[in-house]
Order: structure tokens, then sequence, then C-alpha cells
């Protein structure tokens, strides 16, 4: 008797990625069948059988973050009771990673809400991709391959020959300065900080650079680019202080709200962006470059399922088939 | 010291049956703050100590029902961390309370996972209103106040003294033969019931009426009116079989799709609901006349938290009152 | 080094359903010392080492219900501490299912009782049959296979040429008319029901049959044949009603007080049963035919271990063998 | 508003206890409606209203301790679903707990399978006396308050003047050293042992006493009177030994086979144990003495619910009222 | 019967804060007998009844840590068992809080496992102060009452009039900046960084200042204080930078191998800790100066047992009684 | 693919052991890092993959205890979210074991408490040796592979001649009849019990031998010599009562306090004791013999990993080597 392969499943957040991650593993998707009623309820059926079987569920939870998030929690039900030997998903962007801590009194962890739920029904294990803070990992007591973008985002600059001396990588706000300074760890590069000062008369603030960017091609580095603001704001900063081309890059392209617009219209030369949220048409523009990290997931799939370590993926930027 | 009073808390999904449960109890909603970003994600925060006090939440699993399940899990995080002493969710319509069984295999048992997340969130009683089956109860371990509104549905026929000996109800199909037997008990009338017959022939089914109700004046008796579907086919088959006037009657109203054309046309002459689902203006039409449910919900929240049996709410449809 | 073979316990409440199962899978029943004290309590020890291997443990919640319950659940400890890779339980037949709801205020819901304690010891997954509601599956987190007997019990019919036009399935009373609508729909008839009708004037009520029966023969179907009482008053309503031949089927034989009297002086002709209760010699009758549900569970399990989908087992009552 | 009453139930395993418990804390029991069908299958329902309340349920687990056990689980599992406050059992005779480590391989060790159970039902304390082992208060996470009955036992030695010099504490067999060790202890008596002596040669064994008994008078002291053989083998090695009075005393008479005809037929001249479990008519006899434990129950019950400690309940069998 | 009072117990890791405490509380603190044999196992009596109260165990996971925390857990398992209503954790410092993430594969996340222990032995709330990050909060379900020390310490500058343009509070690295931007909005004053430049060339790297700092006094911010190598290195960067007075501020001072040599000889006029760790005599030295946050403590526990908010605990420092 | 290989750690508390394992097992201990940091937090990094890997993990729960046994859980926790299919932890020595029961009110159950942690951790099995008693196992659900050393301790006996009709084997306080017991049955010797009278005038107690030993050759047996004071007491008493020669023998090797120098005055001649606790340098002495026990534990890791029965492991100490 021999043990039965896995099975792959894409729920719908994303289906370009799964596809992609589908096809790298020379695979095919496996059939479930997803309806969504009239008042939004979901009904889901796996259509063959995953009894024994290990799975890998590709699932974000990206807009619309609340179905997408109950299509993945109803999938998971259904395999359970189907029998299936694991359950492990695969979420490229984790919604809700920003709720991770009580900033105010009475706030929820929603983060953690979502940990408990997915662990509660008997997932096995996470794998996901920049998580907005490292702590969340430490939501789950189940295993959490952590991911990052980083390596795939930097090897643009190293594939365009974007490198240099005059490269400062900057982040936008003080809360992305550990960020910021692994970027440019990567690239060689010198960092900054762009900061709304604190100031007892200004209430509204100004923002103003840390570090020396005089002259130089400044890269904004964020882990989301939700509705623009602090990108732009940042970018008007950079210009002031004197940068001479300005690139932002961010593993999540949530792109809400009038993001496109503010982008389009910003001194900003190119937003990179990966493809762990789809991108729909109407979103797109020529600024927007979009890297795929579906061999990052792929590759993580095919070493979790083969008991292989995952520590050595992506070390480098370098040259990015290091990996496989 | 003394215990602090409960509060009460509205979470949107039917604003107007939380003010007339906190009118009835004279008392006022606590305040809640709720967002919910571009993406979908909700942000919620509650705006005064609820620090060793009982909550009751209402909050239906209505559509937008993934939106209003996530709306009451992150509420409940959030009182949880906040020390709430108990938190008592009350849920008028129990959104996925259908999907209470596998139909086929490798199918969901959505319902039994919301209650799994929500006791697993440390909710200390649901308090809810007729159930698609009553085992729901069993699919939690902690107390279900079921409350049923058939009571204040019969009152409708004792009030406007449309009982008699000429009066039947109808089960529109066989799954609703329990239903319907009960309020033909409680109207002191016969029943009968409409069903698709078994036909190795015909498989698109015809309707047929088992029972006798020539003459007659019907009520059709569900718990749901969705799609409207079962219903007007029920209506369909009882003109058919020379019933003279047809009532319908179902607690919960979510006339989703085009249930409110396919009802205004059909030959139903009144349709009765309540209010667990808050009916938008623009679904209200002549023939709908809506029971509010809140005397039930607040007369049950007001027990509760007095440690008073709720055995005799709503024994008798003769005088509503009796129960308060 | 080679994964273990399975093994199957009996543990005594249906000892010939445990030796057909076992020897349709042409393996033997492994051994387990098991002795009740003076004061019943039970002592149980395996006789072989289970550690690594995947157990399917026979044991229904038939009469005695509760040592028999308390003897599996002690296997299951004994099993767990004992290193078995897998507990796999058989439940032929589920006592206290009938309690999956509370009817009253203040009444347990003993179904979840049972479920939550095989669950919190341990238990991988149940097979079971006919439960007598389909919600009780989600009374459990864990896998339930659920089988039936209907087409086992079915082919009987289509074996001994007692198909035709003049048939009709007749539910007992109206809780059980989805399950003589499904009965109906396999041997391609017509159903009815027999009911107490809804009566002000006379409490005791009077059984009334709805549907079409004159000059037919007719199969009341059950899920459970307990004391016997609502088969035989129902047989009476259909021999008033004028119902040329009658049969009983029902999965389940409790036969409980004087069920065994009751049905030999009635007027039903055949009572057919499975053997997933075992009905003791003295309760043997002439009337009475158990069909052996042995292959459905022996099959259950070869797939079940084979990681093969049960799905299609059962599926036509036509030919029986379809399955193996 | 004020904090309704505790409630006390009696299941049924020992009414008598029950009421006394009842009268000495100056209260009814609380009614409960118990019925046990044809098929052994147990329905219980709660009579009047438990909301809020603190409950305490008398319930030991002796014969037919499956049945009895039972009970308690379906009373729990009623009360919870009925918002009873909290639940907490009196157990006088802890049924299984002699199965409290594996002697063998792949034995259960069902007490603390009993001890998960009850915890997992919510059971919020368990009250229990003279527990087989000790080490059975850590089979729980919850409060045990483990209550002994060697106070009240030796009180009857106190009280009819039966201490002296001349007074021997025997130990029935090597694993009821510490428990007779403990009542010379209190009764100011040497201790002595009678063991089947290990011997390579006569592998039935024979008894031999360690310690000076000749001349003396002997109790007997063991937690349990089961079958009366290890009682009856002590006492015809005492009586060999030249021992001149023998007493047997035990808090638990279970009295199993033919217990009673042997110990009546022995040397010893009385039999002490208390009323944990109920001694039915037929085996009582004049040697047996059953002193009541309903007090130490009684005030233990007390003191719980008003938060006293149970520390000095029972310290000194020189006045027994000294506790109350 | 009323309920009883609340209890406070210190179980030695920070001997005189809980005697403050107590003391600001108007009560005594609880008796428990610990004592710790020669192979280091702890033993634990609580020396008074606690059933049915609600306990406050003061216990910081400092230095040694795992005896330290061992008595905290040994401490709640008594208190469980004992009938404790409810148990309140106040932890000081929150040892491992560091090992909040997995930087490498393979890494233990310690915070989290901590907070798993406590949490399943039934604690019910953590009241704690400067976790070292806030998603820590989110590693528990149950309430945390996350404290911070910066008014408190902040006053120090109020009080001592040290305010002025000229000040700027200073990150010592780059994972700072976050709470030094806090302390900087709470003494309205600019912020800078001290940071490792990031330099492919050395590799050891150096330490630069971004920000305005020529002429300035400054406060270097951390949350702990361990080794002191951080602080050090900071203000060597200072002085270089041209910084004319520099004070170092942190609430949890470690101070392990040669932290107090260090700080000692540094150009650090003033180090600025709190009273969550004991610093014992032989680590004070003249420039150490601890700020006590007893207040803070006994406060929180006040209002947490009072059921009142604790949102406003310490909002400014510009006049430190505000709180109470 | 096929399965990846069991790995062994060893984490410190016992090295020696861990090699010696290891070395019988032919294979490597894997690798892990591990600090104690100055403040005596754990660090500890696993240094190649475990993923999908069955690990067993060699650590004691000995002096000192609590370092000893964080450094454990810490590991445990890596190991989890490292993804490591099962943690088998073998633990040589089971500190806390004897915290096994409440003798007195408001006590811990500390052995209780530390299996709580390692399940809820998700330890899948422990290997212990000689556990204080039985009933511990019963503290864990999942399986406890209870280990022996008593076959080895006797082969010593066997191995040297020193088995004969003069031996007997004597119990050196009441509390261990039943080990002594056993071990006389081993070695087909008589047995005795030295014992502290129960005496009401001499409150300090005397020592006084029941059985017979004159002119013999006496072992005694205990389960843990700690600080060596009842051993020493009784072989006093055995030395008054015309004892010729006395052996020491006992599993764990504790030797806390002045345990060495009380041993070395005594009239002990040997004193046996074997492994499980690691005895450093200046522990040793001339009298005391240490039995390695590795081959015990090699071989259960070998057949638990090969799915064998353990059950014959030690039957009998004529011939050690008859196990493996």
């Amino acid at each position: 008797m021999t043990t039965p392969e896995y099975q792959i499943f894409s729920l719908g957040s994303n289906p370009q990625l799964g596809i992609e991650i589908a096809t790298l593993l020379e695979t095919d998707l496996s059939a479930v069948d997803t309806r969504q009623f009239a008042d939004n309820e979901i009904y889901e059926r796996i259509e063959q059988t995953v009894r024994g079987r290990d799975l890998y569920v590709i699932q974000g939870i990206s807009d619309p973050v609340n179905d997408n998030f109950m299509k993945l929690m109803i999938f998971i039900d259904a395999a359970r009771r189907a029998s299936a030997n694991t359950i492990n998903i695969v979420i490229p962007y984790f919604g809700y990673a920003r709720a991770d801590r009580k900033a105010r009194s009475r706030e929820p962890i929603s983060a953690r809400m979502i940990a408990n739920m997915l662990e509660s029904q008997g997932v096995k294990r996470v794998i996901t991709m920049d998580l907005h803070a490292d702590q969340v990992q430490g939501f789950f007591d189940i295993p959490v391959d952590h991911l990052i973008s980083m390596p795939a985002l930097g090897h643009y600059f190293y594939e365009n020959d974007l490198l240099g001396d005059d490269l400062v990588v900057v982040a936008p706000d003080h809360s992305s300065v550990s960020r910021a300074r692994k970027f440019a760890e990567l690239l060689h590069a010198e960092w900054a900080v762009v900061d709304r000062r604190v100031d007892g008369i200004l209430s509204s603030g100004t923002y103003a650079v840390t570090g020396n960017v005089v002259g130089k091609r400044a890269i904004l580095v964020d882990d989301i680019i939700d509705t623009g603001t602090s990108m732009v704001l940042a970018s008007q900063a950079l210009s002031a202080a004197g940068v001479t081309e300005i690139y932002a890059v961010a593993p999540h392209a949530v792109l809400s709200d009038n993001a496109v617009a503010k982008l389009k219209k910003s001194a900003i030369k190119q937003v990179l962006v990966t493809n762990t949220i789809e991108v729909p048409k109407e979103k797109q523009f020529s600024k927007l470059i979009q890297i795929s990290v579906a061999e990052t997931f792929a590759e993580t799939i095919r070493r979790v399922n083969a008991f292989e370590s995952i520590e050595d993926i992506m070390k480098s930027p370098d040259n990015r088939n290091v990996m496989l």
C-alpha cells in the first residue's frame, strides 16, 4: 500500500498564483465546488476523495477579507470531516495581521483570533509571506513557515543593474526601519528614514528625512501599500530633500481606495510589488511591476512535502535561481 | 462593592431590533466604534469599560453573513481581552444553520464550525431563535437559549380573528412537516403537506397536496423565506387544489434574489415574518407584515440576567402579554 | 521498516457481526481480555501489541447501553496508552442518538455528551449506521463515516420481486417522512404518512392516513423498532384504510419490552431489520428477517484503511454486490 | 439582586445518604426526573430552574457502576446546558479508583478516564472520600476535596471504650500498610501486617503476620471490602497467630459476590464500615455496623459554599462533634 | 453571605516591591511557605484558606528566571487546587519576552511557551509592564493589563526641571526607534537614532548618529539594560557626535555580567530604571536611580478588583499623582 | 519518498548516558546549540532539520531541576515549530515526582503540573524509569513507557553470587514495602520492614525491624537516595537487630546535601544505584556502584521506533542479555 500523493487547492482569492504554483509543481489543482449564495453564505464541496491525503490550500486573506477567510475556514471543515491526513494552508497575504496588538484599551487582537480559528479547526501548518510583524508567528502553536519576498524583490535591482553607491534604502516611517535596514543590507546600500517629527507646536506634523539622501536614488521600503498615503508623503519629503529618483517597494499590494491615482501622480518612478495579492486589471498601471513569488511558494511546498529544510530558500538575491 | 450592571451592544446587523430591545429593557445600547476598511477588514473598539460586566451582544448572521459574523467574532475578542465577565451573544438569525449535516461526501458542516469558533473564543451563552434544526443546539457545549417565534406569529391569527374550522396549516415540503404540525396545534387546526411526488417518469416532479384542503384557508409554514421558490410553488399547488385563501408564515425573512417579486405576483395574500432579519425599505411590500420579536429577546435577557427560568416564555399565543 | 497491519477488535456488544466483518476482511479479530466484576466494574486488557497500529473497534451502544459504552471507553483508554497509532470506532447502533436536542428546558443532549467523551479520549474516526438524525454527525469534530442500510434493506424487495405499482412506502408518523420518502425513491414507489391528527377535542388522538393507500401493499419505514408501539399503531391505521399487505422496515432492532409479542400479534406480515443489534434467540420470531450489514462495514473498513473513497458504497439496491 | 441559593441533588446511588445530608443542611433535595428505559438508556430532566445556581450533586460510582456513572454524566450535561453556575459533584464512593495505574502492558487507567470525562464536561469540583490511592487527586486539574472517614470510624472505638495497650492495628496485606499505620496513630496503637510471604517453593503462598500480635485485640484496616477474601484470609492468619479478638474496618462496603457469607462465617467479631455505599437490606447482618459519614459531607458542602477552609474537618476522633 | 476579600501574594522575586504594593493597598501580603531543596526542587504551601478568593500573585520572571518562573507555576497549581476563585498574576518583569519570534530556523518562541503554560494552568489575568514587544499581549488569550513605566520615568525629568529645547531622545539602535519616539513625545523633545551603519566593507560596523544632536542633552531610551553594551556603545557615538550630557533610561534593570562596571566607566551621567527587577546592593551605584512603579501596580490591582477602567492610569508625566 | 530516520538529542542533564544510548543505537546524537545567559535565560537552536522526523530527547529533571526542565520545554517548542513529526521524551529521572498528591491542604501536585506542561506542548510519548509512584503514569493522557531498573540492579546480585537463603530484602520505611517485596520476589528472598514505631509517648520515634533478619545479609531497597537519612537510619536499626551485612539499592542517586558523607560513615557495605542521574566526580566514593541503564533505554527506543512491544524488556535478572 503506497501513501497517496498530496493535493493542491486554490480557493479563489488569487487564481493566477494558484495556477502558477501548481504548474511549477507539475501537478493540477484539485477541484472544489465553491458557491456563494445571494446572502453571501458560502458553500463548498471537495470534488474528489482527500482521504489520507496531505492538502495544501492556497487562499489569501485579501479583499474581500471576510469572505475569503470564511472560504478557507469552510474548506478546512469539509477537508477535516472528509478524512484529509493533514491540512496545510498557504496564505500569501495574511489579512488582519496589522491588528497584532492592543494600541488602546478595549481593542481586539484580530490576528490572534484568526490564528485561533485556524488552529482550533485542525490546521497543521501555515505557510505565509512577509507578516506585518514577525511576532505573529508566535500567535500560532503550529509550525509557521514564514517566507520572505525581499530576495525576490531585491533580485529586480540586481537584474536591472540598479545597484550602486548612490543608492539609499529609506523607511517611509519609523515603524519600517527594521525592514528598510534589512533591504539595505541585501543591496549593500545605506539607509535613511522619513518620519513625522515630534513637535509640540505643529500638531499636524511635518515629514523630515534623517540620513544622507542628497543626490541619491532612493528605494522606499514597506510591507504593505494600502491607501498609498505613507509612500506618497515619504516620496514628497525625499524629493524636497534632494533625492534624484524614487522607487517604492512592498510585498503586498492592497491598493485600496484611490491608492492607484495617488501613486500615478506621485514622483515615484516605479512601484515594485509581488503577486501575493492579485491586482485586478483596473488597478494595474504602467509604473507598477509585479514580481511573482510563485516559485518561492512552490519550492516550499515541495520541500515541506519531502521533509527537507527550507532554511536556505532565497538567501541571496544575486542569482534568483540559486534556490531551486 | 456592588456588582456592575450588564451592558447591551448592537453590532449593526439589525440596528432597529437592537434599539427596540434596549428600549424595552429601559437601558441604552453601549457604544462600540466599528469601522470597515476599503478591503473589508473590520476594526472595532469598545468605547467604555466592560471590566467585570456581563455583556449581551446582539448580532444576527444575516446578509452580508461573513462580514456580520466576523464583526461578532472581533467584538468577542476585544471584549474578552477587556476583561468582560461574561459574553452572551444574541443571534436573532443564525446564518449557516442550514449547513447542519453532510448530505453528500466532502461537504462541510458549517453550522458546527460557527459554533466551534464562538465557543473557542469564550462565549458563555447563545440566545437565538427558530434554528433550522433543533439539533444545532447540540453543536454547542455552552447553554443555548433557543427561543421560538411561533407564539408571536400565531398571536397574529388570534388577534385578527383568523381562526376557525376552515383553517389548515400546510407544510410547503416534507421537511417542514414537524414545524407545520406544531403551528397547527397552536391554532387548533388540521395540517396538510405539499410535496414533490416521488416519480420515476417525471423527473422534474409535480407538486401534490396530501390532506384535506378543499375550500379551506391555508397557512403555509416554513422557517426561512429565502428565494421564495418553495412558498410560491406550494401556493400554486394549493390554489390548484381548491384552497380559498393563502397565508405564508416564516420567522426569518432572508428574501434573497427576486423573492420579493415572486411573492408579490403569487396567490399568497399575506406574508407574515418577524424582524429577526432587518428588511430594508426596498424589499418591503404591502403583503409583508413584520411581527417584532423584540419583546421575546428583551424578556429573555432580563430573566437570564436575573437567574430566572425562561421556560414559560411564550407558551400560548392567546394573550401575547402573558409572558411579561 | 514496513508499517504494521491494522487490527480489528470486537468488544462484545454483537459478537456475530464482529466475526462476519473479520471473515469478510480475511483477518482474525485481535484478542482482548474483558471482564466485568460483580459490581459491574469493567476490566480490559489488550492481549497483543498495538504499538503504531491502526485499530478498528466494533462495539454498538446497545442494551445494556451503559455497560457497552463504558467497555468502549475503557478499551480506548488502554489502546491509547498502549501507543496505538489511530483508534477508529465502529458503532453499528449509536445508542442515545435520540437524545439529540432539548425538547424541553433542562434536558440533556446525551448524544452530544457521548460524542464529547469519545473525542476527548482521542478517537480518530467514527463509522456508524443510520443515525436517528443526520445532524448527529455535527456533534463530532472528527470524521464520521455515516453508512446507510437502506440499499441493503431495499435489496430485499428487489431480490424477492416485491416491487410494483401497488407498493406504497409509509411513514409511521410525521417525524419519519424524510426517511420514508427516501426509501420510496429507492423502490420507485409513492409515499404516504400515518399520523396522530391534531385535534383539540380528542386529546388521546386518532391515527389517520394521508396519501393514497387503498388496495395497496404498504411498507412502514422507521429507523428504530424499540417498543414496537409506533409500528403496530400505524399498521392498524393502514389496515383500517384498506391496505392489503404490510411490511415493517427499520435498520435497528432494539425490540425492548414486549415489542416481540406486539409485532407477532399485529397485521404486519414481515418485519425487516438489520443485524446492527444482535437479536437474541428468545426474541427471534418467524416474521422477523435480519439482513446482514457486515459487508457494508467490512468494505468501509477496507477502503478507509486503503485511503479510498466510500462515496459510492451502496448507491443502488438493484444489485447488492455492485459495491464490492 | 441577590445571588440564588445553592441546590442539592441526589441521583439515586445512595438515596438515604442524600436525605441525611440534605436534612443536616436544613434544605430539601432538588427534584430531578430520572428514568431508565428497557435498554438501559437513561433520561433525566431537572425539574426546577438551576440558572445561575451552585449545584451539589450526590452520586456514588457504586454498583451498578456504569449506570450510576452515566446518570451522573447525563445530569451534568443537562445542568450545564440549563445554565447552572457551578456543578460540584459529591462522590461518596469513587468506583474504578483501583484502576489507577498500569500494572501490566496494555491495561487502561480507568480512574483517569473517569476524571477526564467529568472534567471535560465542566465539573468544577469533586468532593469524595477515601480514594484508593491519594494520587488519584492528581488525575484531576479541578479541586478535589478529599475527605477521610478514619476519624469517624476511629471515633467508634473511643465511644465504645475499645482502646487500650492490647490493641494492634493490622494491614491485611502489604499494600494497606500506610492506611493501617495512620489508623494506628489515630488510636495510639501499634501496627502489624499480614502478608503472603514471598516464597519460591509454595507458589500458592501462605499468610504470615509480621509484628507482635500475640494475645492482642486486632483491628484489620483496609479501604474497601469487596469480595471479603482479603479480610477473611488475614483474620485466619491472625487467629493462627494468637490474636484474641478481631475487628475489620473499611470505609467502603462493596460487599460483592458472597462477601457477606464469608464474613459471617469468619472469626471477625465486628465489621465496621461507613454508608458511602448503601448496603441493601439483604446484605445487612448482625456483625455489620454502618457509621454515617453524612455529617462530614454536609459540613464540607456548607463550608465550600461559604468559602471556609475544610482543613480542620475531622482532625481528631476523640470528640466527633468537634468539627461542627 | 459576603464575598471574601482579595489576597496578595509575593513569591520572592522582588520582596521589596511586593511589600510596597501591599502597603499602598493597605493590606498585608498573604503567607505562603516556600522552600527550595538541595536539588532545586521547589515546595510551596499556601498558609491560609484561599477558597473563593481572588488572588493577586506578584512574581517577576527575573534572575534566576527558571526558578522564579517555576515558583509561580507551582503556586498557581496549589492555588487552583485550593479552590481560589481567580488567579491574577503580576509579572513586573516578563523574562523570556525577547524570545518572541523565530529569527532563524528551528528557534523556539519561548515567550509564547511561557504564555501557554500560564494559561493552561488556569491563570485568569496577567498584569505586566513594558513588554519587549507589544505583540506579546497576543500570545495570550486571557486579558493582559499591559502597564507602562514611561510616564513614571518621564516624570523624573519634569520633577527635576530637565526639560528644554536642547533635549533630544535617542534610540540606541534601530529596534528602539518606536520606544524612543514615544518618550520624545512625552517630553516634547526631538528624537534621533544611533545605529550600526550597513556597510559591506567594515563588517564589524561603526556606530553613527542620525538626527540633530550637536550641543544637545541626550536621553538614551531602551526597554532593558542587560549587559549594558548597547547603551554604552551608543553613548560613545553620542559623545563623538557632540552631545553635552547623556542619560540612559530603561524600565528593566537586568544588569547582568559586568554591566555595572561598564556603565560606571561610561560617559552616561545618570542611569534611570524602575524597580520591576530588584537591584541587589552589590549592583547599586551612585549613577543608578530607581523609580518605584509600586503605585502603578497597586492602583491597577485596586481598579481591576473594583471593576474600574485602567485606561487613564499614567496618561501624563506632568503630575504623577494625577492617576491616584 | 522514504520516511526520514529518527533523531536522538541529549540536552545536557546527563551527557554520558546520552552518549551511551546513542552508541548502543549505532547512531550519533543530533546537534542542538544550547546557551544559558547570565540571568539564567535559556536559548536553544536545533542545528539540523527535524522536519517530519521522530525525535527522542533525553533529559532528566535532575539537579538543577528547574533549569533542566525548562531546557526540555524550550527544546520541545523549537522542535514543534520546526515541524518535527513526533517528540518523544526520555526522562531518566522524573524530578518533582514525589509531589504526587496533596498530603496537606493547599499543597500543589507538582508532578501533575509537569505532566500538563509537557502534554500541552505536544509531546507524544514519555519514556521514564522507576517513578516514585506508579500512579504518576495516570497524570498523563499520552503513552508513558514506564521502565524499571530492578532487573538490572538485581542482576548485580546474580552476577556476583550474592544470592542465598540468608538474604533478606528490607524496606527502609513503610512506604517502600511494595518496592522491597517486588525486589525480594526477583531474588527469591524474604522481606522485612524497618519503620518508625507508632508511639504516643516518644514523639521522636524509634526505628524497629519487623520480620526475621537476625544473622542475615540485608538489602535495603528504596527508589531514591536523596539526603541518605532514611537509608542510614534503617541501616542502624538493622545493625542493632543483628544483620551481618547491609546493601543499599535504589535507582535514583540524587545524593543531595551531605548524603555522601553520611553513607560513607554508615554500616552499609555497598550502595548500588543506576546512572539515571549523573553522579559528579566529587560525589563518587568507593562504596558506590553505578549500574548503567543505557541498554534498557536504547532497546526501548529501538522497539518504540520499530513498533515492537516492550513488554518483555527485562523480565528476569538471571541473564541480563536476554532482553536484547
